[in-house]
């Protein structure tokens, strides 16, 4: 598996411009980049916290999973995601260990990284994101 | 408020035992160390994960803030702690910056470090807590 650093901290939030006014004018944080992903139905806002981001994702969809999610809990913390040396494979292996997941191989996510994740009933409650640049 | 990095992240577990094999033998970290934090009605286990730990929270008792959490939301991703120079001097920074507190000043936390929680209402949903060693 080899996760060398957690590469973000997923994080819904109802409205990404009032989010990153807190990161930025209370936290002292610096959004260094807005992205949207079509594909998961969300725009996102990243900040870099020592080698770890934040990502805040803002649902542009009622029915894309951070629509879902916030419907359900409410803004809060999503997702953690682990950086490995190549998502495909760390997948594989986590189903080798008996974890039920949701991505089988890896798909491109934002920052144009390789991710996937496992299922949060595999993982104690934790959505569980990998990602690598490979 | 100069935040240098995540210090840990925080997550409710049901059983800490059982989510310890968890990290070990599918994520492939290792647990430093076990402690229990009598305040906060809770045993912790530690892992270190790049320079950020993942802190597993098991409640010793159903009226603790985790035992809390758990009733009412499952177990998971509980809170999120950045590392500051000084937890103290950092939430009053926040509060002179219109966060609510839950902690007016530090406590002693979990190995050693002083620490303070500012309120979810105030953070978008996430509690989040201050930590420093000084």
């Amino acid at each position: 598996m080899n996760i060398s650093h957690i590469e973000h901290i997923g994080i819904a939030v109802n409205n990404l411009e009032e989010s990153i006014k807190y990161y930025e004018d209370v936290l002292g944080m610096k959004c260094y980049s807005i992205e949207e992903v079509e594909d998961q139905k969300v725009k996102t806002a990243f900040f870099l916290v020592g080698n770890t981001k934040i990502e805040l994702l803002e649902s542009t969809s009622p029915d894309g999973p951070i629509g879902k999610f916030i419907e359900k809990k409410g803004q809060g913390i999503h997702h953690i995601a682990f950086a490995v040396e190549n998502a495909t494979k760390a997948l594989q292996t986590a189903e080798e260990r008996g974890v039920r997941l949701i991505d089988k191989v890896s798909r491109k996510g934002a920052e144009g990284l390789n991710i996937g994740f496992l299922h949060p009933k595999s993982t104690h409650g934790v959505l569980t994101e990998l990602c690598s640049k490979e």
